[in-house]
């Protein structure tokens, strides 16, 4: 993965702010805030998994558009669109 | 565009539910019924634009990948990280 | 219904930027552009639902949390917490 | 905080789901398996924020809209409609 790094960091930032929530709900803060807070780790999330899809684009898909096999293809396409309709779920 | 009946047919079926939310607001319908309605519409979209980008990653995205200009390669791919990072706000 | 007239020419406008779309498709207008376009209605459909819900919290739920009626508190907070659950998925 | 402690095991499940996704980066797993992941987590983000909002409903949100002030009975109606539109941007 390109960008590995870059990726693992935000993925460790967002471990830390969760566990962040599970001390909030610990000393009992006020609800909205606790919402709030889960919240902006979803927001992070969404940024990571544009981060990990745009990777993916770069390297998989390219290869397997390029390539010469209509399966490996439609496949890595099916993927995306999978994806994008479950992102609008999230 | 591939599909193009029947995404054409999703929108205007779009169109008449947000034409029925029009007359809910209108006859003073329960709120609570109306964001439901709304929220329905709301998942329909979401499958249309699924819909509308599984025919442009089969055609534009494909073609722009396939061929020898990395610039247009490079604006395809970028552009659908863009509307995947954007349906994860919607 | 407070804030009728204000709610009602939000569902109008939106009904009419989903006419927009209809003709985009119908005119075979670049995918990626019809998909932003979805995405900005359902933006403008999340400030209509936020709306009402606000018209309906400052109403309908005042009233029922201020009564004595257990069942239909109950009813009335119940359905907030659903239709929070569902906005989370649109 | 009524249901702490369910709302508490939420919020510790997800922790460590998400650490999951950080191994899954490490091992350089398949990007659309990662994606597919974060998405599930987020899934479940939103069934806690859910939970929590429910527990306030029930408790501060009760106590202010039965109460005699008139700006605490805004402040919280406020936050809901707040947090809900918020829910719909994630």
């Amino acid at each position: 993965m390109k960008d590995k790094e870059d990726i693992l960091r935000r993925a460790r930032v967002n471990v830390g702010h969760l566990e962040g929530v599970e001390r909030m709900i610990e000393r009992d803060e006020y609800c909205i805030d606790v919402i709030r807070q889960i919240q902006a780790i979803q927001s992070s999330l969404n940024r990571l998994s544009a981060k990990i899809l745009e990777n993916h684009l770069n390297t998989c898909v390219t290869t397997a558009v390029r390539g010469d096999d209509p399966d490996a293809r439609e496949k890595v396409l099916g993927e995306i669109t999978e994806v994008f309709q479950a992102a609008n779920r999230m």
